[in-house]
């Protein structure tokens, strides 16, 4: 049984493991408190950026001498596998821990199997403690290692009345400035942001974030199967973070390079459909370390990936406002009749400046909780940090 | 100052009243609390229906004998004029009431002015306790008293992405029982419930409450300009309430007549546009009593009602589902470009089972506070109640 000094500690633990969201990937946030014998905070560690050390290794260092006989309160399970550094289950031991408590099981091949590294040290650990709202901390990641895929959000902002524009196609700006900040922030908990060419072309978007200190830029990925909304100039091809630009495989390549419009992915065109092949894009994205992905619209790339069953969690900002005309914010989604309706449970609704911002999953998830064969076709993966 | 002990029976009063909503009409809904010299509650009672006994009476029933030298605490101010009963603030004085705190004016021209001559006879007269929740409790009345035409509520149910049915047109259930008991309560809450011929053709809609003890059933509407969606055996010609069908005013006569569907109203068609001319529908049934409307669409007919400036509150249920195809939840209304928009205020949102209930009202009101030339044509006035 975990003490109520422990539960303290595994919620400081879930807090440190947030600050890093969309600074980690391919690896999970992770969050990592010390205690001594007594039950007093000794350390604390957050796992900061791929590469880095670990979330242990951190609140150990913190901890210095007073980790010995004592506990170690982490998110995830520690890792057993030599990365850059040796495995956690090595540094918590030599630290002199006697007893670890974690809330989720790690479910990647080569980083599990901690737990059971200590037991035979002879170390005393338990599993579960405030284990949902660790997963939940850490969903994009766990999801993607089951689905092989990254963890898709698709995000949007309208009307009352479902719009995202006006008649005329005008639209600035539908909701407030505190709902645009809102979702600066979005961005920078996510390793790639992505949009459609209809997008690329009505809106120039520029896609990174700005106004948060410190945030790690996402990848700006625009699917841009003809190669032809990304001109020179394009906001996205500024410094500020890197970007993509996805077309067909078929393309002249020669053509590519005159266009000038930064690094190209060469992807296989969707089956039947329009576009780009959506689980190819996302099979692409998470060989290149891509966990989680905001999708920024517009309506028709949204209704592809709701199509895909590649959505799994809708961030809706709804602003106080009616039109009765214009473009809505999910087109074509391949749904034909109200029993097709993707259903969904609303997990959150917040007040954002004058607007509302509604949080809802997949009722039935677009990843299952239990590990299914990967139905994603396989890509070359890259190099797993942790 | 008003005490303590009259702010919560103030508190209670307007609780009191809202029990009679929509049971009034075309009188307010007023609640009264007499608490005796030392403070106590003596008596309640609230204006229970149109024609029947004033709250201030029921109230001072209650009290019988221990009224004298108390306080009536009472929603609005009490009236001074003799309808099927005498004024009340003769009631009040000949109780030997000796304070009066109310709460919200009284602004129609018959009965205003019991507070003047309340004090004139020597009571003691306080104004403007809890006076905006009694407003709000008040606000069809309230607004019916200023504008000349009723209070509208649109309601409506749609998805994440504003559809209110599928692409083939299928809508059962998009929101959840929950959501459809809720709107009961909102038809129980009005005096009319008004729908277009859309609607009564693709869905033969009931209209009446169902499942709320001691409901007054509202007035129900059918906008039918050719008189050719309401026919024999509609669900809306049972005797569960009254219903009008509300048809043009060029119309044969013989031919309505043959059709059997009910009462008939004959209106003029609107001015160069589709349908029946909204501010004469709204004269007309304000003329008929009626002081709040529950406008239950569909789109078309909630586009021309927001075109006319004639949405004074919106409630929308939004059930967490997407369609991506659709008709959506507004139709056109005359808003061409983002700066056109009607914006509103989110007043709250409610969980209602799986769905959101938002609740919003323009940020500029259809019906300004402050009294304005009534710009409704003039039609015959049914006589005032109250
Ligand atoms: N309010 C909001 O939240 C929001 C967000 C974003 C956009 N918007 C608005 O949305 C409008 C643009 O909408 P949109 O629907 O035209 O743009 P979009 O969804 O950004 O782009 C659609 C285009 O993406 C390309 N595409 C690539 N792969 C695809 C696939 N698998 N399935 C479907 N399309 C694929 C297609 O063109 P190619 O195949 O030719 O490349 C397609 O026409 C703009 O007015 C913008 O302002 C609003
Ligand atoms: N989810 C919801 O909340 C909800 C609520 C209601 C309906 N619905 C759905 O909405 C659909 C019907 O929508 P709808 O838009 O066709 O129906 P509607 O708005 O109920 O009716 C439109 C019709 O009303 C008549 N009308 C009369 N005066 C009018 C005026 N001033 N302006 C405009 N129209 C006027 C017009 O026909 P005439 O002039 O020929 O009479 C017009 O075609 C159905 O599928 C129904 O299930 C959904």
């Amino acid at each position: 049984m975990a003490t109520a000094a422990e539960a303290a500690a595994m919620r400081q633990a879930i807090t440190l493991a947030a600050r890093a969201l969309g600074a980690t990937s391919p690896n999970p946030v992770v969050g990592c408190v010390i205690l001594d014998t007594a039950g007093t905070v000794v350390g604390e560690g957050y796992h900061q950026r791929a590469g880095g050390p670990h979330a242990e290794v951190h609140a150990l260092r913190a901890a210095a001498g007073r980790a010995r006989g004592g506990t170690a309160v982490v998110t995830l399970e520690p890792c057993n596998h030599t990365g850059r550094t040796g495995p956690c289950v090595e540094a918590l031991f030599d630290a002199g821990i006697a007893r670890v408590v974690y809330a989720v099981s790690d479910p990647t091949p080569t980083a599990t199997g901690g737990a059971d590294t200590l037991r035979a040290l002879g170390v005393d650990v338990e599993q579960g403690l405030l284990e949902d709202e660790a997963r939940a901390g850490n969903i994009a990641w766990l999801s993607a290692a089951k689905s092989g895929r990254p963890y898709v959000t698709w995000k949007y902002a309208a009307t009352l009345d479902g719009r995202i524009a006006a008649a005329d196609r005008s639209s600035r700006w539908i909701t407030s400035p505190e709902s645009r900040a809102d979702v600066h922030r979005l961005r920078a908990e996510s390793d790639a942001v992505v949009v459609g060419s209809g997008t690329q072309r009505a809106d120039d978007p520029h896609l990174a974030v700005r106004g948060i200190e410190g945030a790690v830029q996402p990848l700006r990925v625009v699917v841009d199967t003809e190669a032809g909304s990304v001109t020179p100039g394009a906001r996205v091809l500024d410094g500020a973070a890197e970007t993509l630009v996805v077309v067909a495989e078929d393309l002249d390549v020669d053509l590519l390079v005159e266009t000038g419009a930064g690094e190209h992915w060469m992807l296989p065109r969707a089956k039947g459909g329009r576009g780009i092949d959506i689980p190819s894009l996302l099979a692409a994205l998470h060989a290149r370390g891509v966990r989680s992905v905001l999708l920024e619209g517009g309506p028709t790339l949204a209704g592809a990936f709701t199509a895909a069953g590649a959505v799994d969690r809708v961030v809706g900002y709804l602003a106080p406002v009616l039109l009765g005309a214009g473009p809505a914010a999910l087109g074509e989604a391949g749904i034909g009749t109200i029993a097709d309706a993707l259903r969904l449970d609303i997990t959150e609704t917040v007040r954002i400046g004058p607007d509302l911002r509604i949080t809802a999953v997949p009722a039935v998830p677009a990843v299952p909780a239990v590990p299914a064969v990967p139905s994603v076709p396989a890509v070359p993966s890259s190099p797993k940090e942790r």
